[in-house]
């Protein structure tokens, strides 16, 4: 029945809460050819069907969770799904992702999407298994954190597989930066606030199962790929270290860079030392984990097993992310505190990142006298005081005493504080910015200031190669001198690539730590799996069509030029490495290089039309 | 300790009910100047304050109340206050209005304005009185209807003068067309759902109380137009037949136009006669009232004692919109049902148009087959089933059952619907429209399609000249023949005269029914009240400021020329007349005249400039 001959299962599944009805379309080819998957076809999807009259928790709201064609084949580190919904944190466009084995999971049970409407009228959680759907009564569910959700979930519907998507309390209780958690709430689809537009559903979980097999076009092709890749992966060294340490293995290199925060993006100084790995990090590490086939199995569990950060053993620790913005960006340095505050954020359902970002910028304002202990119900929100910051992070999740107010956000929590609150809130359009400072690489400055989703790390950022020496000569980038110059046009392709691999279904690790080299190999991969034949080139059109489709999301959501900008500590305080970003230049090359008016950040009508958007051009342009 | 002379008390009060705090400002004279008051004053501060990223039901959202300079004096028809606030039907720029006695008493009570930001943690009511500020628990009032909540206020406070403005269960349960109510449930700012931004912050009631005397700069003056108004308002017979019949007496005639809707806008036929006044409206008809200062007294108070639509003596009776959009539009000809309707909507908190629409709307799904008695929870839902109309009212404000998927509003009730069901949803960007029929009024094609606010009938519409022979020519409309040839500017001036009365606080039938004459007179007594020096042409031009202010407002949240259309069903189907709306000449005439390009809908950097607004010109060009 499926006109694909790989990758992709060919089916969308549409679910209306409302009126608990569903229906099972066909994926137009298309549309697969046009947005890959991920949050190009999800996105393609939200921009015709989610129009400006719709707010984020609306029940007109779209919650669309889609995969890519390379998920749920044998791909190697390609265990990622994606969610799509206009984000109640930007009122723009919403994307996150996640890994585990949910994706794959879902394509088993015969879909490359789930596109959910309406609200239903109580708790209620969605199974989906083999093409049958069924909704399922979640009162007994709601108000229980995600893993112990999930755990009674699979032991209710009797089987230890079904993978489960679901929200804990800070989505139920709509906290505007709450994620939808996965793998009994170890992997998270952290940013922009989805789960919240999931809790505004009155929808718990979706729980998938399947015995589909996703057919690959070109096994012998593909199996070339794959070894060459493996093969890859076993002899870098530096991919062996990250199999081994994970995302905190860049902690402390990072942090003496300057691109790590701390003390609310200020340049406060302290000992990383104890957040590191190898370092103190080693005190709380257990174990490693994979996602769903992937060679690398950058995930470590990790064990606090006495004390007051005591939690569950052989959980997933924290990430660099987590460390840095719960951690140093809160001047906090136990790592067994930041543990704990990592896993009630999985528990609870929160993005660390908007977590540490909206506390640290708390803590500033209460050492600044802004708010006083008659705000914070007696708590002493200084920075360094982990016990405060977890404290905080439960009075966040259920919106009790200022924990509501931050459960906002930092941008809606400052305009609510006011008396200049809003200079100490890091964010781009509402979204806290993630644990990279655009301060130490110019190309981060277009690429936060400009990005469809706020503050986000995982679109595209020019870090590695400004900062880690990381050629991309390949996709067209020069390479990049320390000054601005390039740094737009670096963003932009970047961007583009990223909107590429992430839309396929591959964890973008694939593509910062070389997994795949040269670059091509993604797009062999790509054609291998779904029979079709891109060049690098039409890799990197799509890329760019998917990056400007999500863009026209938001300028139809009212985004204008006056959206792209950044915090104003960044422009103008130095941070721990003595610089500031200097847009003057990288701004107007990366409107430049990306075809966008720089007087109103549109995308131009020959920019959208040489993109094959001309219906697009039309509803900006007229 | 004002900065003027006469009409504006010089003060606006803050308050936040997050925080629980509240502050006074001063009025910038600027601001009174450039945009008068009322939906003018409070446009521009909800286009300064309230970005893209907030929506309707967002804590952040504003609800202002606003009033205008000639309000609290003793200046003939001037009883209406205006609230402001994003509109929850339609994400863009919302206002209504109220008569009665409120707005003067605010202004007794020490201010020109209130702009309510936050969200209250539990039902709290507000109480203003001599400029000094109340928090208090409104949890005994909620879940009462808005009278019956009024009546228990005023004792609890102990100050039967106290004047309130409050919601019912509509907008408690947050129904997208809940309005605000005052004077004990008998006027009601209806339109936009600004009831349910209300409810969405927790606020069951503003209740306010004053001694102050609003100063009258040049009492001479003043009193020498104000004497040439009454002499016109006693001389003048259809003013004196307006005085007795209220609006009602619009019905049958404009019923015979063609004007009046019928069967949700079609050409079915029905007899007039039991819903007119002079007519059987009389069987109702137990009394007359006057707002605030009013010679003329339109309200009509009406009594049905027996039988299953008994309701409260003496209350306020159905308006012609009431008796068009729940009476004919729904195929209801039973007058005492339709006062019963009218009655709990005011209880409620509905605005009786948007009601009439989507019953009626739902009525027609229901004669189709979209919709069965499974969805309708066994009602039979028809044309001219009284009972079954009565019930789904009662349904939509407490979103029981079908009553929850009505509560959204016509527009996203198809959606949720489908099946093709969009076309029978008469609105203008998700308002209902007006109970006047633009396929007899070719001024009226531009204008619903343009409006601001949806399908507006308040806000300058060319009715009056086009089919009741109005000359406005003093205006600089030339007299209109029937073709659509000058239509588009007549509506663009009578929509920027209409912002200049409305915004100063005048009641629009002062205008309509030519109680002021000539139109000069209007600006006369603005200078007489504030001791401005207006000319017709200024006050105009202050009109077209606060048009495009509110424009403007709509642009920035994502209005585009997509959103500038009528309903299919206006377009292609004749209605009673025989007639249809031909926009091909007016719209681009509208736009033209506007001063906005015709392609994107958006005002021409020249005009903002031409307008003095060279900020907001820079928001939209860059």
């Amino acid at each position: 029945m499926s006109s694909f001959r790989g990758g992709y299962v060919g089916r969308i599944l549409r679910i209306d809460l409302t009126r608990k009805k569903s229906v099972t379309q066909p994926l137009p080819p298309e549309l697969a050819y046009n947005y890959i998957g991920g949050y190009g076809i999800g996105g393609r999807i939200l921009y015709d069907e989610v129009p400006p009259w719709v707010s984020a928790f609306d029940a007109e709201n779209l919650l669309i969770f889609s995969t890519g064609p390379v998920n749920g084949t044998p791909t190697p580190v390609a265990g990622r799904h994606t969610v799509v919904a206009k984000s109640p944190l930007t009122g723009f466009f919403g994307d996150a992702n996640a890994g585990g084995f949910w994706g794959a999971e879902l394509k088993a049970a015969g879909y490359d999407l789930l596109i959910i409407s309406g609200r239903a009228e109580k708790p209620t959680f969605i199974f989906v298994r083999d093409g049958e759907v069924r909704f399922g009564d979640a009162t007994p569910y709601w108000g229980l954190d995600a893993r112990e959700s999930e755990r009674r979930l699979k032991k209710d519907l009797g089987d230890p597989k079904i993978q489960v998507s679901n929200i804990g309390q800070a989505g139920e209780n709509l906290v505007r930066f709450a994620g939808i958690l996965t793998d009994e709430a170890n992997r998270i689809a952290a940013r922009c606030g989805l789960g919240a537009v999931m809790g505004s559903k009155k929808l718990k979980a979706v729980a998938v199962r399947g015995s589909g097999k996703v057919p690959v076009a070109n096994e012998e092709e593909f199996r070339k790929i794959t070894q060459e890749v493996i093969k890859n992966v076993r002899q870098e060294q530096n991919i062996q270290t990250f199999s081994k340490g994970g995302t905190p293995m860049l902690f402390g290199p990072l942090w003496q860079l300057g691109d790590t925060p701390g003390f609310n993006w200020t340049a406060r100084q302290l000992n990383p030392e104890t957040l590191s790995w190898p370092g103190g990090y080693e005190t709380i590490l257990s174990g490693n984990r994979s996602c769903y086939v992937c060679p690398i199995g950058c995930r470590r569990i990790s064990t606090v097993k006495e004390g007051a950060y005591a939690f569950e053993p052989n959980v997933e620790g924290p990430e660099y992310e987590t460390i840095s913005m719960l951690g140093s960006n809160c001047g906090v340095t136990d790592v067994k505190a930041v543990a704990k505050a990592n896993d009630l954020c999985n528990l609870y359902g929160l993005d660390t990142i908007s977590t540490g970002g909206t506390i640290a910028f708390a803590m500033e304002c209460f050492e600044r006298g802004l708010i006083t202990k008659e705000d914070t119900g007696g708590l002493e929100l200084t920075f360094g005081n982990a016990d405060a910051m977890i404290k905080m992070i439960e009075m966040i999740a259920s919106r009790q005493g200022f924990g509501d107010i931050l459960a906002e956000g930092s941008r809606r929590a400052a305009r609510i504080i006011g008396r200049g609150a809003e200079d100490y809130a890091i964010h781009v359009k509402g979204v806290e910015i993630a644990a990279h400072d655009p301060r130490v690489f110019q190309g981060g400055g277009p690429h936060y200031a400009c990005c469809i989703t706020g503050g986000r790390h995982t679109e595209g950022i020019t870090l590695e190669c400004e900062l880690l020496g990381r050629s991309r000569e390949t996709l067209g980038i020069p390479k990049l001198s320390t000054s601005p110059e390039g740094k737009g046009l670096a963003a932009k392709v970047t961007e583009d690539w990223t909107a590429f691999i992430a839309s396929a279904g591959w964890c973008i690790f694939a593509d910062i730590f070389a997994a795949y080299l040269p670059e091509e190999n993604f797009v062999k991969a790509f054609n291998a799996v779904t029979g079709l034949n891109l060049t690098l080139k039409d890799a990197l059109l799509a890329g760019e069509r998917i990056f400007n489709i999500r863009k026209a999301f938001n300028v139809k959501h009212g985004a204008s030029r006056a959206d792209d900008k950044l915090p104003k500590r960044l422009l103008e305080e130095k941070g721990r490495a003595g610089t500031v970003v200097d847009l003057s230049k990288t701004l107007e090359e990366y409107y430049e290089s990306r075809g966008w008016d720089k007087n109103t950040s549109k995308p131009t009508k020959e920019k959208l039309i040489q993109l094959g958007l001309q219906d697009v051009a039309k509803d900006l342009w007229g």
